[in-house]
């Protein structure tokens, strides 16, 4: 790693792109310890995380620590040279503390408690548990802060995986909390919640709680604050762990494995606690398409920092095991899905897990030395193959994916969105999202993810998908990135309601009239299977929506598209008001295609080089370098032309100015 | 209104059509109130319904009354002109029931509790609900019994719409009273469950429970009373206000909105303690037959009164929140719609709501004033237009339907015929009173319901639809009425059980089989999408029967059709004894028309005229005069004859004895 | 029956085939009863089960017991000359166990409580439910066990058929109790269930719980365990009764009635503790092929007792009631299934239920005596003709079923394959069964089923379908049996884990690796839909397979065929190394039926003659009697050569040394 582009990755220690897995020890005898550091040189392994589910071990009862098998774990592991991201070890209580405290167990919104016995039994809000994690963090931090194979901490795992929410009265009362310092009087809250509809007025702050089952749709504005009080909830449970190791041990980053395009988590709150940003990515190799979606995660995690570089914590190297079906990934995709997330920002790749359990409910999780012989097995093969090409590719470290458009994603307006009670129940913002960034892939165009809020100067294109809460802070950032040139597209249903989920009243979407230059009269939901044409200018049917329509009036925007059939003939469909452009309704693949091909164009928005479809082109760059990623995705040998002076560090060398992927194949080609 | 036909609705006081909506104007600051009487006044509302929801804010604490808001709203409408439907607000309690009485509060089957932050979260049975809103309701009596505008009372509101059973321990309390006044003796209730079965012999009363979640199916008896009781038990919630505003303001009738054929409720008990009808309508816009659904529902609430003109409470303008895919109405269909109430009987279309919501769980449901601009909303002009156009209709004040055919349906019949462990789990009474309704409505037959046990002389052709259960009561009315000349059509599975669902042993259906002349051996289920052909006399396979089939032999009965395959072929499938005809199997839809028209011809019912499919043409008349409603449900223009002499009160002009009934339009003539 | 050969059912009382049903009198007044009798004597019944849910009426209120009905019905039944199966009566406790006890209750994994009202409202490990049943049992023993009428005891009634397991704090104590027995010491406890995963270690007994809810997949260990703590506690229900009527009547056998493969009580265990076998069997007459379903299950129950004769102790005669939709059986079908009963090893059929209830939740499952008049009842007639058939067929008392092949079945096996997180959660047991029982039933092959670890050198062909969980000594029978020229074929996924889910490391499936002659690197479990082809040496694609593939090395053994397609295409599909084969995928309907004709061939297994597809040949045979049992499914009539000298004793005489099978048609034919 050169001194002059440190990663945030481990506070800058590591001269090598990061490499090896979860690591748990505790489920195998002692003599196994040693053979697994054996292993790991030979897989060129530099890193592990170990001790995320070590609770039990750690502390077999309250107050009573063991850290003599970790100790010699450590060693161990710091003689064979390899570093450690030591765990918290705090995302799953022992089965005392359900049993000791059972109120610290979760409840689901019908009042059914989840109980030990897997894992993540515990209430967000828990005071037991943050007292019991917090000293537990405070013991290790002490005793492994300045281990010398200790370069990170993990802490948690996977928060809010498994229980994400709670509702029982320990967390009713947290809400309540949450709610006071949220309000500061009852009448305000009764006002942001709209509590006049139903007979909902509260008079006392104790008569407030999570909304648990009722007998219909509880308050969309209790709803809503519940979701960010889950987030914040978990979030406090991560700080909490975090100022205790800040504290102890300021040198060591801190870091936990986020989960992409997670519902449940403002992941843009969480990632400003955070030292780097860590993902767990798991596209099923059944379906041909999850590699887009895996890029976005990715692209999405990149972006919560800022750009910064981050790390791929969890893949795997076959199976999974939790889903119904679980496909393995076929030769040389855990090879080129890895060489994504480095294209895509990642310093370094893990995978769950080191060894493959012998027992448990993970033990058909595929894991980098598997249940049997090493000598006939493609999967250690292939992690081998892996580590051996790592550890030449230092040039990649810390420098950043280039990208000139951006989705703007903003996780409460997206639990606003998906409240029940919608003129349609099926806009879903993934999906929505994800259309258009799959018409962004297929363009061959890096995308970021922006916030709402956030300054946008340095896009040229940015893309605001469903995007139905808007305040006004976002609204004028809009606004002023249109007004400097930008090129924006609206989506349907956006700018609706205010951060209470209140109707901004005035013609929807109030606070994008003017930008957009629209007024949307009323919604025209699509049903289930149907659909409406759709006509640019006078041409003919040339797209069609479906899901969603809406009674556009133009306030000043062109109309570029109109509906050609139905109720709204005739009326506009899709609007252009200077770089803002606004769509009333879901479009069909194609549609959408043209559509964000006009954009970029008026964008001035290209991928790095021209690929087939299949091909990912990703370039990373920084201090005078950059770095051409390329991966064929598709099962065709495939030319790229790459230009001149390209030094090929992976894939077949250029054969003049143009390299050819294999099929599935991958390469990194230093273009400077 | 004239002074001979005096409408029941709101004690004979208003000349015209109702016309208005919900009015909730707790939602709004004052300011907005007196904007809303002149919008009121623009849009032709003559009568409001206020205070649905208003309890939190009309007794913020318990016991501690505000009425001066309600004082300054009542006060501006009636200086605006209108008139008030005023609600007694114990639609939903506030929270502060829940908080400080939390055993008022609802239960599932299964133990969930029904929380607080929606609506409707309280037991039936709860006497903690009970007193509240009798409280309540005496204070809101005394205070606005005189006031000028107050015309009538809407009590509770959708009773029983999200939880219409509750099974609670204070249910189960209730239940077992209910079950003492029944049965009397332990022993009774004991022979009526029989509980001889399973070994479920209660030797206590405190023993016995409302049918909660248990190991299979619990006693079909207990489940049956349970039904019973339910509906009862949100009736005494509803006749307990009732009482209170018949003694204190004796002058002001009483009602409530009902929801077409709600399987929860019986509704010809309920019908029976209310001073007049209201339903509210929610038809579908997405599905082409939905308006047929909507014209029996409002057939069903007409007839639950005998015939009394009725209120439709609530209907939207434009679209719902509460489906998967809100689609919404088309231009003209509210319209449309409205009429469509107005032919079978109603005297006003109220909305919910008059202003859209800028909060809660149903700020997406239409309104009369909607969110945005008034000079652009489509709906505010559909708005208008009706009002004004009811304006002129007050000849149809007070007039009755014109019917000679009925369908029969019981609620009891209903709950027990689909309890679970029957030869068929899909025999569903809607469904097959569906098809029956939907037969005679192509033939351009209006119909009434009537209940079990009903004199049935008034009418040429009755209907019954799978009446599982038959008392000797019912058995005896439906032998005078052929006797007497009518044509009856029953339906299979009928007869089998008595009023505690246990066997009429004999043969089936054995009370109605001298009646119908024929025997049941046994039942013959069909198998999910097994069909089985009819052959009428020697003619070929002319019909198909799905669901059901039986092992009939004719004792008496002429056989109009036999089973043409299988195991029932040269069976008996259709006889007729004299006038009374039975159909033991689902006819497809070609074949029931068949039916229906024989039925029709040998009864000499028909429709007011001579109408295509999609036209509907119904009568209303009374001292007089006889009004005729076309209603244009197809997407062409259709000309229709009405005969000599015949005003257009709305629709185009008649060509001579033609009147033009234009696509989705509407024709209302005075023929006398 | 032959003194030489007594039938274990009835402890050889009885000299003919049984016949019957249970009969419910309590359910009907004291007049009926007399009716009963003539009638059953009219239909040729000679046993009836009797009091299966009397407990109510026979214990009132606690500790009081009424018997004298129950002494009248008995000396009724005797006086008629029929026999008894007594009930123990404790299927079903009275409601006032519920209300006094209700800690007696069952709770589901989520903590709902089954509640009275329906049946079998016990908690299988209640202490309170098991006094009391011993209670009764021992007043019923004492009361009635020289009653000349009682041949047998019939216990509790089809054991948990609806609470096949509970998860209440009393079972939790059994479930920790039960576990103390297993493994004396919590260390061992936490090695066994591999607790180290996800920080799962238990300090202390108290902490360990059921596998209820929890946020996540609880440990599979303790899934397991609690699968097996499950039938052993009700078993211990059973036992408890068994020992206390053994110890005072030790002459009358006791048996209950089973399910066939009924997924949570494992009847290997159970059967040891009956005198007999009796089973339940309620094949679906809509699905053409579930008589092979029921040959299956009545093949399982002949050999859970080493082939003993069994009691078909419920069957409807027409309809069930607890289908979506319950389809009766058609003409002929009833009498069919009975003989297939006896041709499998029953020594006689009883029905549910002698007469139709008039109340309750089974009042409309068909029985002997219909609701209406019995001389226009198809039913009775097929009931009367079956009675008077069965009354000739004494020789078929007390022989054996003839069987060369079997297949082995495992109960703890089949439990932990189908514990969620697998390669593939659609892996279930009972379709992998079920493809190789109906390729071998279409061979006309009759087949055994076998245990784990038994001694199979009886068999000549053994099959082990998906035996995922294999123990060291049942890899040593199925080593043994090979070496002893016995032909073998194991389903993939099979030998991966030990008795505690875990891991057999080296390769899998390590304990059969010699044995076949592979090694398994790795699962590739197929999507949903995916179909990968098969080649037999160097042919053409002959077969597919689904599911399920893998990438199967051969150490030894030959490849018989290989994968064709995708990733796997070479590599070996079928495998054979000596007369051990197997199978890596899920092969189609004709692919299989190719591999077991070659098996049968090689292990020279046949049928007792060739039939068409449709028709069943079995022989019974003993004491130098063969019978032949043929029954003909399909609908044409077919001709079946018998061979010479055989004594037709139902079916239509043989012509020569052919006999002529009706359309639907049943033969028994005694051939020596």
């Amino acid at each position: 790693m050169s001194v002059d582009m440190p990663s945030p990755l481990l506070g800058g220690r590591l001269p090598h792109l990061l490499y090896g897995g979860d690591y748990n020890p505790e489920q195998w005898p002692e003599e196994v310890w040693a053979e697994d550091v054996v292993l790991m040189r030979e897989a060129g392994v530099n890193l592990v995380c170990v001790g995320i589910f070590s609770w039990a071990r750690l502390e077999p009862t309250p107050g009573t620590f063991e850290f003599g098998w970790l100790d010699r774990v450590l060693d161990l592991l710091h003689g064979g040279g390899m570093s450690v991201a030591l765990a918290t070890a705090t995302a799953s209580p022992p089965p005392w503390m359900a049993h000791r405290h059972p109120e610290s167990l979760p409840q689901l919104a019908d009042g059914t408690r989840l109980w030990q016995g897997g894992r993540q039994q515990y209430c967000p809000s828990s005071p037991v548990y943050r007292e019991h994690a917090v000293r537990l963090v405070e013991a290790l931090a002490r005793r492994y802060g300045d281990h010398p194979a200790v370069v990170a901490w993990h802490a948690g795992n996977e928060y809010g995986c498994h229980v994400p929410a709670c509702w029982c009265d320990v967390s009713a009362a947290a809400f309540r909390n949450w709610l006071r310092a949220r309000y500061q009087t009852l009448e305000e809250l009764n006002r942001s919640w709209g509590t006049d509809f139903w007979s909902q007025r509260y008079g006392d702050w104790e008569e407030v709680i999570p909304p648990r089952t009722a007998p219909t749709y509880p308050n969309p504005g209790q709803q809503l604050d519940f979701r960010r009080f889950c987030s914040d909830a978990l979030l406090e449970c991560l700080t909490a762990e975090r100022d205790v190791l800040h504290r102890l041990t300021p040198e060591l980053p801190v870091t936990t494995n986020l989960m992409g395009p997670y519902e449940h988590l403002d992941y843009w709150r969480w990632a400003e606690e955070l030292d780097f940003c860590s993902h767990d990515s798991y596209p099923d190799p059944a379906d041909p398409g999850s590699y887009v979606d895996a890029a976005m995660a990715q692209d999405l995690i990149r972006s919560l920092r800022g750009g910064d570089p981050w790390l791929l914590m969890e893949q795997t190297p076959g199976r999974v095991n939790w889903r119904r079906r679980n496909v393995a990934k076929r030769p040389g995709m855990m090879r080129r899905w890895s060489y994504q997330a480095l294209a895509r920002g990642a310093d370094g790749t893990l995978f769950f897990q080191w060894r493959a359990s012998r027992a448990g409910a993970e033990k058909f999780h595929s894991a980098m030395v598997p249940h049997g012989p090493l000598d006939r097995s493609r999967t250690w093969d292939e992690v081998r193959q892996l580590g051996s090409e790592l550890s030449g590719l230092d040039a990649v470290i810390g420098t950043r994916v280039e990208a000139t458009a951006a989705i703007l994603v903003d996780w409460p307006s997206w639990w606003a969105l998906e409240l029940p009670s919608k003129p349609s129940g099926d806009v879903r913002l993934l999906e929505q999202i994800g259309d258009w960034y799959r018409a962004l892939h297929r363009c061959g165009v890096t995308v970021d993810f922006v916030r709402a809020g956030a300054d946008l100067s340095r896009y040229a294109l940015v893309v605001v998908p469903n995007l139905y809460m808007v305040e006004r802070e976002t609204a004028t950032r809009l606004e002023s990135f249109v007004e400097g040139g930008g090129t924006l597209a609206v989506g349907f249903f956006s700018g609706i309601v205010d951060g209470f989920d209140q109707i901004h009243l005035g013609g929807y979407p109030a606070p994008l009239r003017r930008l957009l230059g629209v007024m949307v009269e009323d919604f025209r939901p699509l049903a289930e299977g149907e659909q409406v044409g759709l006509r640019f200018g006078d041409g003919p049917v040339a797209a069609t929506g479906s899901l969603w329509s809406e009674i556009v009036h133009a306030d000043g925007a062109d109309v570029l598209a109109t509906y050609a059939e139905g109720e709204l003939a005739g009326l506009p469909a899709i609007t252009r008001r200077g770089g803002a452009y606004y769509v009333s309704t879901r479009l069909d693949e194609g549609g959408l295609l043209g559509m964000v091909l006009a954009l970029c164009e008026r964008a001035g928005v290209r991928g790095p080089l021209p690929v087939p479809p299949e091909v990912e082109a990703v370039v990373r760059s920084g201090e005078g370098r950059r770095i051409l990623f390329l991966l064929n995705h598709g099962g065709a040998e495939t030319p790229v032309a790459v230009g001149e002076g390209a030094e090929v560090l992976i894939g077949t060398p250029a054969d003049g100015e143009t390299i050819t992927l294999e099929p599935g194949g991958v390469s990194v080609i230093r273009l400077t």
